[in-house]
Parts: structure tokens; sequence; C-alpha cells
């Protein structure tokens, strides 16, 4: 092929990419044309000469990875996957563009569509996910070879991505590794949604990338050579890379292109027909030509034979390693685990630690993470707090990416992000520690992980004022609450060393949904003494300690409440009030119990109480309205943690004190 | 003086910084010694050569701010106030550091001493807010001239702050802004809490700054005519300054020095007897010889003239201006608002407007603007979408700081944060809008603003699965619940444009509280047709439409699910059901009525039914566990927003059934 021809067919392709997305938004009435029509250019040199990937299997491991940051873009994606010819995008889910059901979403969607690798719009996250997913390569890289993992992580960003704070943290700590792996496209087209980017942005990209221990290059991004050519030079650096290509938002319209009115409405039946002619695109639309379907094709075909070079290299290697490599890719847990649990429960039952249940977590973690190799923890710089770092993980830095631990920095949402990426990616399984309380820094990242159904996992240690004397600004009061609102997420508040431990195993097996563990800093008596082969805590809540008659009211705590809650039983109990404690570790489980048990456990007496140190936003369900409450109404305050618990009144004294004044109104209520 | 005898007073002012931290943490038992040691050069210049105060008036309008966004520094702060002679700040307040109920607690606290101009722990927050600082001292700058507001905002920051994302926002925003009178002196010293900094991090923080458009310099933070000169050059930019103070963590211990080991625990008594030594601080704790005391005094008094004269300046001043200028100060709403307010809401009950809560806010925005000269508007690049701009404002600029609208491009946080900032230098009221689900951005920010207790307003439209194609991923479902957990929040959700101009009012006369006012892309019917004097959103929950006989069953519902109640309630009447609708835009409000009104509102009928599209979290505190709710049980979904609404069941038709069941449970319970 001579290089003119090259070009026809570049532009050609290009075009039909164009040609799909403004067909697709003007056919939904609603999208955002500009972006894939001002990328196509990118899209088409990275996916028809460099991507490694294979449409006839999505899920080959040693793909490539791309990632469109700027999600709204997502006509871009889906119109390469059309063209690629990967088979479920076809051309009727390009007609069906954002509409209920299709696996065309506003959005790309992590689940809907082979060839989406992760779920994007919220912006910045897609680009601090693919670090993850970079991390995670080399890792395995590390790990199995060349032979097995050797691939790259590609992606498309936009203004919006790199204006967004965790783009920052993204790309500090990409640098920071060397994950020269991980090469940016950015889409940079001067245009935001108030109009031009210098309304409100007059930084120097580059220089801020190059700042962050990265490559950086700007170049012309209609000019295929160009592009390719930073690909390359990208592919050879021994750092990150950044490409700047200048684009025209809306490439082909010819009298909105280059401006925010191409960003996110249609362009319009007239301006679509403008372009068709500018294009020189004469076809009608959703339709390609033959010869542009065809060279689509052949780049679709282009990384088959690598594939199977790899297949071969892979049933080459030797049973047992092959095996573990699988099942890591799989997602699935080493049998070991089930003993490892045990063990530890059992000898949580015999020893009774009084432990923080932070340092609970790292007894169960050095136990879990010797037999399960595809853990790689982190904190956002509180490891010592966090309790995060088990001997012989090694530290994974860019002298060692064998490392299974990763100082992620003062970079919660960075660190979020990244281990959504790095599940996304498979072969790992990403725990990382922060402060409960700063878990509204990782949220949008929470969020996402929940909404794609991953197994990402959140050690938040600190959590409640029982933290002492750092004060408001360190002390959750509302978090328990407002992670337990969002669906899709493990909220789970173990009460002692052996509720800690069943807890880290519901994680770990929770493989469509994150978990946060909330843990304390401060210490906390044995609450269960009995080992149990069953994971009570898999329950939700459980009775813990049951009445010594028919009971009469019921006291429901979490975490470090529930040795309140016994304090406060046996004052009833003294009292000749029979009273039961039921242990709830996590919400969402117990809700997924069936009917009958729900019932035995909330309607067993008819007084309820509940003990938290948090807001009681929430409880209610449980407690329903005549139910009692013990807990925060407020923030906290600055002081040594016993001393708060009595000044906010989370005490069994105060529990035994709601449990009457609801007794006495029950006596009230029956005596007429 | 001569300079030798100057630099034998630094050093000792110093370390009178020094042996206050240490000590007072020593005592506490619990704290950050390294940060104030280390940082004790750079404050010691900084208040006692530079900034602009008197602490015989610490509320002095035109005083320069200092903002510690290293917060854990805390003892730094509370050392120099000590010193410089704030009154409230005594050596005993010192010693009570981190205990309950003194001035001192762990991070500082806006509004527990005088001189602590903003809460800060958080890391990135305080930097971030005192870009908002900045920004508002231009904006009256440009209002008021140079006679009345002149001053500059200093920030010391530390390594953490400069790794959180949200200070790429802030530093991206004031370098656009060219915000030239903001300083941030940086405790470069190369430590973080899981130890050397370049475990985490290999940035060039100065390129950095630069490609931001700063002004940036390094120097050695323990030679004050470094520190000096580079704050002379810093004021003398015509850019916003990073000037990296090259510091030693924990300064003068002398085996811990220079490590993490000073970061975050007391010395221990030995270290502390050693650093004593090493300082040439013979004194016992908490004892300042008095050439000391008074070489800080005289620093304290330093600019009690510059005050007296601007004093005397506003005195000058015409005295309408002055009016305004001292009623702006004072945060204090004009007379004219009330009058703006009940015309909007006449105009609204004679044309009972269809519009999308989003643009009935815009209407009510333009209403308020010109009679409300203190907001200053905002959006984080989604201006015609949260139509958050009214003719007249101008724009804030570099080149227009009289601009009442600031496009703060995609920095959701840096924008929440900027406006704590505004919020708290006084003189403007800012309000800024965003999509609702991304107030997961902005958490933490808006979390500050409720502790700190300060009248921001967030402008959240697209709140609900109402927005339709952009999917789930925009798509709020668990933020009312997340936002109504955290304490001292207004979450106001109006159901059509006359709530719409309630929840403004609301949110403009909270001077304690900020405020989300959630508001729909979708049209929505007028509901309240009558002008009514009484802000009926500020009873939180009222009945609506009362039902036709004695009645049945409450449906509440907030927002666009306000008019589904009503077509529920209407087909619920005409079979017979005497149903009653009660709109409920605010549940703290409704929470903080008397208990009669509250009973009144909840417990009129036997059978009580929701709807909103948005999870259940939180409702039950009105329904019971006997209530029924219609909503969002999950993510939502992309499509247009009527189907979603079917889809999903949001629905008068679900309402109606969700009643029956309750109707028959009823009967079944009372039959027996």
């Amino acid at each position: 092929m001579t290089e003119k021809s090259a070009q026809v067919d570049h532009r050609a392709m290009a075009n039909a990419i164009r040609a799909l997305a403004m067909d697709a938004v003007e056919a939904a009435k609603s999208g955002h044309p500009g972006m894939p029509m001002g990328a196509a250019d990118i899209a088409t040199v990275l996916f028809s000469r460099f991507l490694k990937f294979d449409p006839k299997a999505p899920d080959w491991a040693d793909r490539d990875r791309f990632v469109l940051s700027a999600g709204h873009g997502s006509m871009l994606l889906y119109a390469v996957l059309h063209l690629l010819g990967y088979e479920q995008m076809t051309i009727e889910e390009l007609k069906r563009f954002r509409q209920l059901g299709s696996r065309t979403p506003g959005h790309p969607e992590y689940g809907h569509a082979p060839g989406v690798e992760t779920t994007t719009g919220p912006l910045g996250q897609g680009l601090a996910t693919a670090v993850g997913m970079a991390i995670a390569e080399r890792h395995l890289n590390a790990e199995f070879s060349d032979d097995l993992v050797d691939h790259r992580t590609y992606v498309l960003a936009g203004d919006g991505d790199l204006m967004e704070g965790v783009s920052h943290e993204a790309i500090g700590l990409a640098g920071h590794l060397k994950l020269s792996r991980l090469i940016v496209l950015y889409d940079d087209n001067s245009i935001s949604i108030d109009g031009a980017l210098d309304l409100a942005e007059s930084g120097d990209a580059l220089k801020r990338f190059e700042a962050a221990g990265w490559h950086a290059v700007r170049i012309d991004g209609h000019d295929p050579e160009a592009i390719a050519a930073a690909i390359e030079a990208a592919q050879e650096s021994d750092r990150p890379s950044l490409i700047a290509c200048r684009t025209i938002i809306g490439y082909g319209a010819p009298n909105k292109q280059g401006t925010a009115a191409t960003h996110g409405a249609p362009l319009g039946a007239e301006e679509v027909a403008g372009a068709r002619k500018a294009l020189d695109w004469p076809y009608p639309p959703f339709e390609i030509p033959s010869a542009v379907r065809d060279a689509w094709r052949i780049a679709g075909l282009r990384s088959g034979q690598a594939r199977r070079a790899w297949e071969k290299r892979l049933a080459a290697v030797d049973r047992e390693r092959r095996g573990e490599f699988e099942r890591r890719l799989r997602g699935e847990l080493p049998v070991d685990l089930a003993t490892a649990i045990r063990e530890i429960k059992e000898r949580f039952a015999a020893e009774r630690p009084d432990h923080a249940s932070r340092k609970a977590s790292e007894m169960v973690l050095s136990a879990i993470n010797p037999v399960v190799p595809d853990t790689v923890g982190g904190s956002a710089d509180l490891t010592g707090s966090n309790n995060t770092l088990t001997p012989g993980l090694g530290i994974f830095s860019a002298k060692n990416y064998a490392g299974r631990y990763i100082h992620y920095g003062v970079r919660e949402h960075g660190m979020a992000a990244a281990m959504n990426g790095m599940a996304l990616h498979g072969g790992v399984i990403p725990y990382g520690g922060t402060f409960l309380v700063f878990s509204d820094y990782s949220r949008p990242a929470i969020r996402l992980a929940a909404l794609m159904g991953i197994r990402v996992i959140h050690v938040m240690t600190h959590d409640s004022i029982g933290l002492g004397e750092d004060g408001p600004t360190h002390q959750p009061v509302e978090h328990l609450a407002s992670l337990r609102a969002m669906p899709n997420l493990l909220v789970m508040r173990p009460a002692d060393a052996m509720e800690t431990a069943e807890c880290w195993q519901l994680a770990l097996e929770s493989r469509a949904t994150p978990s946060v563990i909330a843990l304390t800093r401060q210490n906390l008596p044995a609450v269960r003494h009995a080992y149990s082969d069953e994971n009570l805590c898999a329950r939700g809540a459980y009775e813990l300690v049951p009445a010594s008659g028919n009971a009469m009211v019921t006291v429901f705590a979490s975490g470090s409440e529930v040795s309140i809650a016994i304090a406060a039983r046996s004052v009833l109990e003294r009292e000749g009030v029979p009273t039961r404690v039921v242990s709830v570790p996590c919400f969402e489980l117990f809700e997924a119990q069936p009917p009958e048990y729900r019932r035995a456990i909330l309607e067993g007496t008819p007084v309820r109480v509940a003990v938290e140190a948090a807001v009681g936003f929430g409880w209610e369900r449980f407690l329903g309205r005549d139910g009692g409450f013990v807990g925060m109404t407020g923030f906290g305050a600055s002081a040594p943690y016993k001393q708060l618990y009595e000044h906010f009144g989370i005490t069994a004294d105060a529990v035994v004190a709601e449990a009457r004044r609801r007794l006495a109104a029950l006596d009230q209520a029956i005596e007429p």
C-alpha cells in the first residue's frame, strides 16, 4: 500500500467513526458528537495500527487496554467496536444508542458490551483507573514474565479529565512508578462545555506532565502520521507518556466545528448534511461502504496471530503455573484461604484478643496474604495507622514491580480509582487503606466500583469518635450512613477480631461487590468467644447474646459499640428485663436474608434499641419509628476517646435508659 | 536593631514556637510536633515581619488571612496566636491542647478561637479554601477600592496538601485567575507519614506550579532572610506564588529530626530534653522568657497603626457606601430581598410555570442577584445546564475582578472549597453549580462547610434518573440520602417554581448552615398554585393537598415526585380513599419543627407511603417499618427519562398499588 492510498484509507476509516457518531446522536436526539468527530483520527490510528486486541476474543488476557476517559464520547468507542467486528456491537445497537436495554448507553458501561474495559463518564476516573490497569500489568508481568503478560494501557482523555483533581493524583502516581506502558492521548481541543477552554484554564499541560515525570509531546491530532510517530515514541519511552493531540471538536461539521455547540447536543439535520458534504461522505445514515468496512475488519484481524502465539506460549507453560495463572485471571480464590480463615478464627476463639479491629485486621491479613498471592495492598500514606502492610509483601515500586504493597501517597481518590483498574484488569485483588472519614475523598471511585460490580476492598480505619484527639475533621459520623446508602457496596463494621476475620472472608468472596471494612483505632474486647464454622457475619445481623428468658428488649449494635450493647444487656438483665444483643456487622447482607430470618432478628422483642457511634440515619429501617437510637446527632470533638463516648452519651447507661423509656412507653400503651 | 541581634531574636522567637509545640503535644500525649518545629522559622518571619493583623481586633476586615493547610501542625498556629497576644489563646489553653472543650483542638477549628481563619486537617482543603479567600479579596477590592480592601492570603502547606487532587484544582484556578495576593509557603520537608516522601512522590513541585501559571521558588526554610526575601518577591509578583521552603521536620529533636518519627506522636521526655539542649532553650515546659515574649508582643502590635488608619479611611467613606460595606461584612441580607422573593412568588402563583426546577432556579436567581449584590455565582463547567448565570453579573476573571460569575472549570471540589473560602472571608455569598451526582467530588469541602457552619449554596441540578440518557454514571440515586446524613447541611429539593423560590430564600437566610438545592433537568408542573406569604418550605414538610375527608393515606414526596404523589392521590380519592399529599422539600428543617407539628404531619393517617426517585435509605424515619416506599433500589440506566420512570416503577400507579397493599394489611390487622 502506498502512503497516499493509506492516507485515503485512513481518512475514510476515520470518517466512518464520525458519521456513525453523528448519526447515532441524531437518532437518539441526545449525546455528544463533538468528541468522536474530533478524536476520530486518533482512534483510527490507534486501533488500526497499534492496539493489540482480538474482537473474536475480547477477554484475551494479554490484550492492550483502551480506556475512553472522556466517556461522553462513547459513540467513538461504540463505532470503533462495531467497525472492528466485535460481534455484540451490531449496527442495530448503534441505532439504539442511549435507549433502554441497549449495549450503547450514554456513557460506556463496563459489562454492557465486550471491548468496554471500564465505566467512564465522571471525568478523571478513566485516566486514574487506567493507572491501576498499568500497575496490574507490570505486577503480573513481574510474576508471569513477558511470555504471558506484555501489554499496554491506552487512554483517550479530554480537557475535563485533566482539570479534575483526581488526574493529579493519577499522574503523580504513574510518574512515580514509571509506568511506561501507560500512554495517554489527550484530545486537546481547547473547548469546554462553557465555551473556550481559556475561560477557566490557562495551564501548560505538557509542562505539568513533565513535572510529574512523564514523557510529553504535542502534535496535530488530525495528522495520522504524526499520531503514529508519537505513539511509537511513547512506546519507546521509559516513562508514562502524554500525547497532546491538537484537534478540532466536531471536526467536519461545517458551521459548528471548533465550538462548544458540538459538545453535548445533536448537530441537527442540516449540519449533519453539511458535515456529510464536508467529509465527502455521501452515504445514508448508519451505512458504511464495503471498502471502508473491509479496511476496519482487516484492522480487527491484525492481532489474531499474536493472540494465537500467546495461546501457544500459555499452553507450553507447566501445568501448575498455568493453572495458577488461569485461576488468578478467573478471579477465583485459592483453596487454602478457607483453611487460613478457619485457623485464624480458631486462634481468636482461643486467645480472645482485645486489639483494635485495625490490628485484628492486620492479623487476618497476615494469614490471608501468604495464601492469596492475588492480593495487592496499600495505603494512602497511613500504613502504620491502617495496619495494611504484612510481612513479606515487598514494596511495589519502579524498581520492584513484583512487590505487593503500594505506598499510594496522600492520594485517597487516586488509590481508589487505581484499585478499580487493578480489579478490572484481573489477576489481582486490590485492597487499600485510609481513614473512614476520607472515604469522602475517594467516593466517586467507590461509586464506580459499586456500579461496575467489581471486587475492591477498602480498609477504613479510625471509624468513629473513637479515634479521639484528632477531632471532628477526622471523626466520621455520617460516613457509615452515606456509604450504606450506596447500592451494591458492602459496608462492614466488625465488632472484634473474630468478626474482622469473617468480614475479610466476605470481602474476598464478594466478586461482584466492592467492600468497605470499617475498623477502630481503639482496642475492643472480644465479644465472640466460640469458634463457629459458619461465617456469622454473612447474615449481616445475628443474635450474638440471647436473652435469659422471653426477650423484652433487643439491643442492636455494630463494631465498637457491640461491647456497649453487651454491657447494657447485663444491667437490664440484672433488673429483670430479658435482653438480647444483635450484632449488625453489615446492613446490606442482612437485607439480603430471607424474610423469615429478618423478621426473627427484627421482631423478636417489643422494644428495640440500637447503639452506634455515628448518626442514626438509616437505622430506622430496623428500629421503626418507635425504636430508640443511641449515637451521634452532630459532629464530634477533639478529646481522649473515652471522654468523647461519655460526652456524647454513647454508653451502656444511655442504652439502658433508652430501653427503660421504651419499656415504660409500652406499659403505658398496654395499661389503659 | 542590628541584623545580628535580629537574627538572635528570630532564633529565640522560633524556638518559642518549637518549645510550646513539643510541650503541648507531650502534655496531651498526642499530636504532631514535627511540623511546628520544622516550620517555626517560616511562621516567625511571616507573623513578625509580614502578616497584617491585629490581635486586639481579630476580625478586622482588611487583615491578611493566614491558612494553616497542614492542619495537623495546629500547635504552630496556637503557639503563634498565644505569643502574639490573642487574648483568648491563653497558656492554659495550650496546656489543654486536644482536650474536651478547649480552644485548642487537634486540628484548627474555625470558631473555636479568634485567629483561626478556617478549619483544616483534611489535606488540600486549606490551600483550596485560601483560593476562595483570595478571590473574595480581589472581588471586594474591585468594588470597594484599595482604601478598604487591600490584603493578602498566606498559606502554609505540606507535602500531603500538594499530593491531594484538590490542590490541582485550586492551583489551576488560582493561576488562571492570576491571584497574585495568594502566597503559599510550602513546608518542603521530604517526609510523609509512611516515611521518606520519595516512597510515593517524585514530582517537581516548582515546575508543576509554574505550569499552572504561578511564580515559584525554592529556599532554605530555616534561613529567615531567605524567607523574608522570598515573601517580598512574592508580594511583587503578578502571579500567585509558591515558596518551597526546605525544612527539617522536627527541627531540634536531636535523634528524631528529619524523620517521620516526629510527625504524628509525642517526642517523649528524653527527646524533648535533648531538643531543649540542642535549641539552647533551658526553660521549663510552657515557660517563655520575658525577652522572647516581648519580641512576640511587639510583633503583635506591628499592624495596629495600619488598622487605625484603615478605620479612619472607613469612617471617611460616605454613609451609604459605608453602610453597604458593613452590611456585606456582617453577612446580613439587604432588605430588598424579601420584596424580590414575594414578587417572584406572586408571579409564579399567577403564571404557574411548568419549567424544570433548574430553570425556575434561574428565574429566582434573576430576581435575587440584582438586589443581593453579595452573591458570586459560578459553575464547574456546566453553566448552561445548571442555569446559574443571570444577566448582568459579569464574568470574574483576571481582567475583571468585579465580575460576579466564575467559570470554575471542571473543578467541582476546588469550586466547593473556594466557595468555603469566600464565605469565610466574608462580604460575599457564594453559590455554585454542578450535577447532583458530582456532589461526590466536592463532598470533603461540603463537609467542612457544614462543620464550620458557613453559608455556601450548592446548586445541584440533574437530580435523579430524570436526567435520562446520560445514564447511571450521571444519575444520582444515593446522593440525597448521603447528603441528608451529614449534620448541619440543608438538603432541599423543591417540587416546582414556587418551592424553588422558597428554598432559595431559606438558603440565603441560613447564615450558619450550607445548603444543597437539588433541581431537575426535566420539566415539572406547578403544584403550588396560590401565593402564600409564609415560606411553607421552611417547615421542611407540609400538607400540600388535603384529603377530601378523614384521611386514610398520606403520600409523602419531594421534588419531581410531588406531582406523581398528587396523581396517585387523585386515583385513590376516586376510589374512595381519602388521601393527602405532604411535600417534603427538606428533611432537616422538618426535624427542627416542634413535636406537635411533626406528629400532625407524620401521624395523620394509618397508611404512609413516600415516593422519591432515589433510594429509600433514611425515609424510614418518617414512614416507620410499616410505611411504603416507591423509589430506586439500585443504580439507574441510560434511556429517555419518561421510560426510566416507567422502567423503575416510579409512577402514580405504583404509589396507588403500594397504598392499597398497606390498606389491605391494615384491614387484615383490624379484622380478626
